[in-house]
């Protein structure tokens, strides 16, 4: 594991506010990590809604079965989260496991134990032992403060190597309300759904069917446009929590997510699940580039997106990248593989900016040493323009680097 | 570009026989390369009959659209082959460079333009200059002898490290025929098709018809069993070349791909295939392990080719396996982002014959030393039973190093 922060992490963190309703603690269970906190528990106020959206994974994990069958209730008063085993791939030994911390976590809140919610994060296949969570869940409930945010996001980080925390404060009706988001996920990053644990905090009163509904939506071009390595984990989940705490101060209890009331807060709320996912492809393992990649042109949206992820998960793009190398050949190639619609002739390839490619051939005006430049940037767009339709849409990606391989050839052992 | 050989090379190379009705010749024409040979041209007799299969990519290279075009006619006199520039990606310059080098090897030889078959690889973007083929082909087709096969898979080769040949001779009727095959391929290697350039040429007297029939079939479990990285080449092209000679010393003539006298030419024909496409996964840029990945008790085939697939190309497994690390979770994890049917708590691993988990949870017997052990070897075997139905497949892949970044980090600078 890399001890550095990635190069592309953002230059601040943003102050947390506090949420009304909401409170964290964080504490050293010694899961797997020494020396550093891996264990949270958020305990939320009564009436608090819940949503969520999680990994499509055929083999999900013990928690995300978990919190998939208690969603149904729409209602949550803790999450606890811990970081070093997944509890993923680990049979009876594992539902048992989930049973077992959500008992712990209702005794220690005092709510039932369908009100709980679940996500763990790390090695695949060891059985968790959840009985270390007893003591801890209760000293952490008696403990749990309006929060730090940050910390919250230090204590579930693997091989993250900055923890990621973004926030808004919107009008919703007459009243301010405030979303607070963290994420972590640095590799085994895909969709769909895509990517990683993901926690989102609203003092906003709306009902949980219209939750599911916002974050259903939000994630398609935020959290589900992002990958790393085209791995999909089987822990993926992102879960999102409305205390409704703001209707004291005169917020409306919204319970459409059509309500047009709604529109600043679907607009903030979807800009700080863009700013946590853009953290995640930030953190990318090895990462030293970022890589936003446009698609354009194209028959449709999907058939752009797919096109996108084609090249986003291009093995021999990402190398390319990461030795600063404008390969517009190999953004042909991932083209071509993706088995979309796309003529060959009428292809224009850009890199910062930069048109190397049009109409099927190299750009006349291409100049080397212009566009070699133009990659040393930590920063890569690559727009691909099809000119077949009104199709367009954006990835996010980082570079494929030797540290990659570094991390994840010595990440079990 | 590595220097050093491929340590999964093949430990010896076959005696190539001479094939009836095939000569070959090869020289420096200085496309990309220098003091190395990098244009083969063979010349067929007249009546050789031709198949082939290509990639499925959107955006073909020029040859590979002149070959299809080409194939209809079902006769070949020539191959020629330019390694170092792929001509792909070139827009009309590309189609009149194809065309050039047509007509230039047509004079050459002597024959229509529409008996010329042509390959290239190499960069692609770049245009190629086919008037460095005028002259060198009239040269290459007087000094082309009944031939030097091993001299002809080296003059094709780009990052190969080692050229690639097979051959096989078995009994058609009562006369003996002859298969010789060659191959190039290290990156940008993937179904489907897949994966590289590949000619395999015989004396039997099949006709275009069957012969297509036969290398259509005969690709599915080799050159389509085989991903390196997922990237699938705009310019795979597979031909073959059957000259007939053999029909002067009794081989029967045959028609169709079902003919039962073609029982053992099938079977022989097919492990040339196997065996050349076998050599390509040996011969994966930066590769230290050959995997060989097994799924059994898929619903079908076509779902355990889909599985094996995931597990093949997923960046996470082949670090482990680089790191000779036997992280069976992320074979789940490989596993549940396919999208096929598969049960958690049904699934057994395996490698190289040890199993590590089984039941959906890690083996009882596991044994961290032994498995260790194990992973050291060069070649390993992954297994993975889901317990559904009696679906099989099995694909070959190599592991991912960090000399494949290095590699594909600085190809085309």
């Amino acid at each position: 594991m890399s001890s550095s922060v990635s190069p592309l992490a953002p230059k601040s963190v943003p102050d947390m506010p506090v949420i009304a309703g909401i409170r964290l603690a964080t504490a050293e269970a010694g899961i797997r990590y020494k020396n550093r906190t891996d264990v949270l528990l958020a305990v939320m106020d009564k009436g608090t809604a819940v949503a969520g959206v999680f990994t499509k994974s055929k083999c999900p994990s013990a928690p995300v079965e978990w919190c998939r069958a208690k969603l149904k209730g729409g209602k949550a008063r803790a999450l606890v989260v811990n970081s070093g085993n997944a509890n993923a791939f680990t049979g009876k030994t594992g539902r048992a496991s989930t049973a077992l911390t959500a008992k712990i976590a209702a005794k220690a809140v005092g709510c039932s134990e369908s009100e709980i919610f679940l996500a763990s994060t790390g090695v695949i296949g060891e059985p968790l032992d959840a009985t270390k969570f007893d003591g801890v869940l209760g000293r952490l409930a008696e403990a749990a403060e309006p929060g730090d945010y940050l910390n919250a996001a230090k204590a579930i980080m693997t091989t993250d190597t900055f923890p990621k925390v973004a926030t808004a404060t919107v009008k919703l009706g007459k009243a301010r309300v405030t979303i607070n988001g963290m994420a972590k996920g640095a590799g085994m990053i895909a969709p769909d759904m895509a990517t990683m644990l993901s926690f989102v905090f609203t003092d906003a009163p709306i009902a949980p069917a219209a939750l599911q509904a916002l974050l259903k939506a939000g994630v398609e071009d935020t959290f589900n446009a992002v990958t790393i390595d085209g791995d999909t984990s089987t822990s993926d989940t992102l879960l999102a929590f409305a205390t409704g705490a703001a209707a004291e101060h005169g917020a409306p209890k919204i319970s459409r997510a059509s309500d047009p009331r709604l529109k600043a807060f679907v607009k903030a709320f979807n800009q700080v699940l863009a700013n946590l996912s853009e953290q995640v492809a930030r953190d990318g393992e090895g990462a030293r580039k970022l890589v936003e990649i446009t698609v354009e042109g194209a028959k449709t949206k999907a058939s752009a997106r797919k096109i996108a992820m084609s090249i986003a998960n291009s093995p021999l793009v990402k190398t390319a990248i990461a030795g600063e190398d404008a390969n517009w050949g190999r953004v042909v190639m991932a083209v071509g593989k993706a088995g979309e619609p796309a003529d060959r002739d009428r292809l224009s390839i850009s890199f910062n900016g930069i048109r190397v490619a049009r109409s099927g051939a190299r750009d006349p005006d291409y100049d080397e040493a212009q566009v070699s430049e133009a990659m040393k940037a930590p920063e890569i767009a690559i727009k691909v323009s099809l000119g077949l339709g009104k199709g367009r849409d954006r990835v996010l990606t980082c570079d494929l680097t030797k540290e990659y391989v570094a991390i994840n050839g010595d990440y079990r052992s």
